[in-house]
Parts: C-alpha cells; structure tokens; sequence
C-alpha cells in the first residue's frame, strides 16, 4: 500500500478547513495550521463540516498555531490566509517546504504567485480558485452553504502529475476540480466577477448583488469594471473571448441574491482584501499600458474606506 | 422715499434665512416661504441669526408655509430650496411672480436653470451660488460659521440692473457679492469643487477633506473628477483656465477639515443632491460628446447610495 499523501493547511478558516476537510475524506494525511481558533480546536480535536451535501467530521492529523511546528515533509501546502498586506505568505512557508513540496495558493486575486513562485523556485506552484459559499459559525464549525467547486492549474501554465493527482483527489470526494493549463487566465476570468461585486456592494451602501443589477446605473459600472478586466487580460497575453463578459452577468442575475466576501468582511469590521482584488489588478494594468478609470474609482474609494479597518 | 425692494425667499433654511435676512438689514422687505418649521417661526416671528461676524435678528415681512399666500409683487422672488427631484421649482413658483419679477436660484449644481427659463420665458433669471458655512441649529435660529461671499449673474449672460442691485444690497452689508457676467460658467467652475469632494466625502467612508487629500489615491481621483468637470464646461463652451483646477486644489488643501453637504445630508439620513451635482453633469457631458468615466462610477455609486433615503 502506498503511503498517505500529505497535506498541510495554513490558515485553516473556513475555506482551508473546507478543502482540508474533503482531502482528508479522499484518504490524505491533513493537518492544519490555524490562528485565531486554535486553543479551542486544540480542545475539540476535529471539525464539524455542516455541508448542504451531508454533515461529516474532520479530524487533522496534527493541529498547530505555526508552521514551523508541523512534523514532517508535505506533500501539498495549501495557504488559504487572506491576501492582505500585513500577511506574509512567504514567511509563512519558511521552513515548511523541501523540493518536493507543492505549493497551492488557494486564495483570491490576481498576481499572487510571482512572490511566492521567486522566494522558492524549486516548488511546483499550483493556483487555485474557489467558488463556494462557506462559512465559519464557531471554532471548529464550518458551515457550506452552496457550490464548492475548484479551478487549479499550475503556474505560470502547464498541467503536471502533481496538479492532476490534486484534482483526482478532490473529484473522488465529489468536489468538482477542473484542472487548466492555463491558471493565470483562470485567475483574470475569475477577476471578472471579484473585480465589480466585490468594491461595489461594499460603496454603493452595503448591497447585493440583485440589488446592485436591479440598478441601471450600477449595473453598467459592473460591466465597465468588467471590460476593463477584459483589456488588462487581454494586454497580458492571457485574454479570453468577450463573450464570457455578458455569460457572468447572466449567471449572476440569475443567481440568488448573494453579499461578496469583502462586503461580509466589511459587515464584520474586518480589512477587506482590496489589493489582492483591485490594486494588483490596476498595477499590471499601467504595467501593460491599459487604462482603467472605473476601477481606479472604487479602487481609491474602497482603499480609503478600509483604512479604517487596518489602523 | 423710493419704495423698499420687495423680496420673497422661498424655502428658507438655513440659506435663504440668512441671506434674506442680509438683504433686510440692506433695507428690503423680506417675506419668506418655510415648510417644516412655519409652525414654530409663526410662534417666535423672526429669525436669530448667530454670526462669526455679529448677531442679529431677522423679522420677515409675511411669514408663509406656501408661496401662493404671499400678498404682493415680489421684486426678486429667491429659490433657496434643495434641488432634489420631489422638488418641482416652476410649481412653487407658480402665481407667484409676474414679467417684473426677478427669479434668483440660490441653490446648488449645473443645469438647473433651463426648466425654469423655459417656464417663465418673461422673466429675468438670476443664478446665484453661495460660498458659505451655514447651518440651522432649530427652528428659526441660525448659525453662520464661515465664509458667506456670492457669485451671481443673469441666466444665461449678461449684466443687468437688476443683478447689479441686487450685488449692491448685499455687498451694503458686508455681504461680498460678485455679479458675473457668466452665470453658466461660475456655476461650473463651483461645480469643479463639488462634483468631486461631495460624493468622495460620502462613499470613501464618511470623510472630510482632509482625509480625502491626504489619502494619494483619492486626492487622484478628485483630479481627476475635476478634470472632466473642465472638459465638460469646455465642450459647452463655458470653458475656463486649466490653472484654476491646481488653485481649487490648492484652497482645498489650506483650509480647515471641512464636511461637504452631501456628507452632512448622509450623515443625518436626508437625501443627498445627486441628480443637480452629478447627474446633471454627466448629462450634460453625454450632450457634449465628453467621456467622463470617473465621474459616472461615483454617480452610479452614490445614487443607489441614496436611493436609501427616497425610498
């Protein structure tokens, strides 16, 4: 019998302790690193995972509050942290990496892998996305409350065994894992969406996203936002076809009415991923000579709006 | 003796009061229109008015809570009401003025003149824009913190007797009333301040004008909003210098933290004049054939903001 394949979640909230947890259900050795909850994790020992498909436990196989403590050699890191300035993703992998590891960045934005793909360039670097509704109600309970399935591809582009043995894993659990080979256009079509809803509901007065449609006018800043995220894609030699524009905006009016994560962040009183999301974008924006005057609006909007969040 | 000038303010809050009160102590008899608080300024019978620059009081001619009770024929009838889009000037003025009457619009935006041009085409139009910190504290008492200077002009050019009367009861008192030839232009070089800090005051997260300036990325964006308020005017052919962008800029960044309306109407749960400060622009802009990107994100932004409000 081969041996379990390893895994180590840094930064198990509820999207890490989600994944992790369906991993784990795949047969993976999974063990956490976790922040804010550990002494009461420590104390339950596992997770319940309230999920609209069947409840089920989780338990990691080791619990730790920093890396540096895991014992032994992971076969994946996964780092599902937020993407936020005071968060250093690869101080967080010190240590914790040989070789062999691969690193899977299963966290929002664009243009998240170049410092982590400099800082090891012996690791294979998978990207991920989620598209999922989850959410932590207390320490060790995480609830799912729709979707749930994942785009990984390895970056900056190709699919390798390691990408594709991942994928296997997840499709085995019934998470649907769509493997692409090309994981940093995944990211710019998955910006698409992030790039309007997220600033918008958040500065247009705490709105959803069927609020923020049944608007004319915010409406067409959704699609102008959108286009702009088009033309930085397109100018980065990752475009795709300007059809998939108006695909999302049909899919998200015929979606229930739904708050995306930074206006949960905001709700919450919690700083809000804006330079994950907007300023990595505006950067390779005037990197490739693109002009994006709505997303500087909300960007320099939303960007005054969470300094409060990060005194 | 001369008859005394007859002027008839309707919509006296805290902006007609105090400036129909200046034109009383100048000599007119001043009647005014108020709405909510007619019961309680029947009761006092005249105004307090609390000046930096002295107290005094105010005793209006005829007290109204509608303009058609008004006895007489009104030398200048003065608009001080909101321009809000339940407000219907041509109706208040209505019976109101006959073809000796001066209509003065003392009120806040571009564009706001026509409809009341179209409808009283005998009668002179005077625009007027007020520079003033000005508040009411309760019914019938005001307090004038700062500044206090006018610009007027005939609408849509043009000097006239009874704009230059009018600058010279004010300026009798100590009121600085600069009487333009250019109403349409002074309307849009105020809009130069207004269209960007009002609703950057609001939607980065209820913040003056210091926080604004001192935030790089919002400092830009008023640029760049007052950029486009100079291309709009230029394409209407009310175009100005290009300097007095930096000038407007620079005054900004001198003086005392300040609150813009809009941010004072937010901050009380009053609805916010976005239709007469930014939709009228950018319609404006649309007629001009003028792309005004950052200004249409706000708008859209700000108008679903208050939309909270006019529900």
């Amino acid at each position: 019998m081969s041996r379990k394949t390893k895994v180590l979640v840094i930064g198990a909230g509820a999207i890490g302790a989600y994944y992790g947890a369906r991993l784990s259900q795949a047969g993976a050795d999974v063990s956490v690193v976790v922040r804010s909850d550990y002494d009461e994790l420590i104390k339950r020992g596992y997770y319940s995972i309230k999920s609209h498909q069947g409840d089920f436990d989780f338990a990691p196989s080791q619990i730790m509050n920093n890396p540096k403590n895991f014992d032994g050699v992971a076969d994946y890191v996964i780092v599902a942290t937020k993407v936020l300035p005071n968060i250093d993703t690869v101080a967080l992998l010190d240590g914790v990496v040989d070789d062999s590891t691969t690193i899977v960045l299963m966290q929002n934005g664009v243009e998240i892998e170049a410092i982590v793909a400099e800082s090891y360039p012996n690791n294979e670097i998978i990207s991920a996305l989620c598209f999922i509704c989850v959410s932590r109600i207390e320490p060790g309970v995480i609830n799912h409350q729709d979707y749930g399935h994942l785009a990984i591809g390895t970056f900056p582009t190709g699919i390798t065994d390691k990408s594709r043995l991942l994928g296997a894993m997840f499709n085995k659990v019934g998470v649907r894992c769509d493997v692409s080979d090309n994981a940093v256009q995944a990211r710019w079509k998955k910006l698409v969406w992030n790039a309007p809803y997220n600033p918008i509901s958040v500065l247009a007065g705490c709105v959803n996203t069927k609020q923020i449609m049944d608007n004319a006018q915010t409406a067409q800043l959704v699609f102008s936002v959108m286009e702009e995220v088009y033309e930085i894609a397109d100018a980065l030699g990752v475009g795709f076809d300007y059809e998939f524009l108006h695909q999302n905006i049909e899919q998200t009016i015929n979606m229930r009415p739904y708050k995306p994560s930074m206006l949960l962040d905001y709700e919450a009183g919690r700083e809000m991923e804006v330079e994950a999301i907007l300023g990595n974008a505006v950067k390779a924006a005037r990197r490739a000579g693109v002009a994006t005057p709505h997303m500087d609006s909300v960007y320099a909007l939303l960007q005054l709006v969470n300094s409060k969040f990060t005194k």
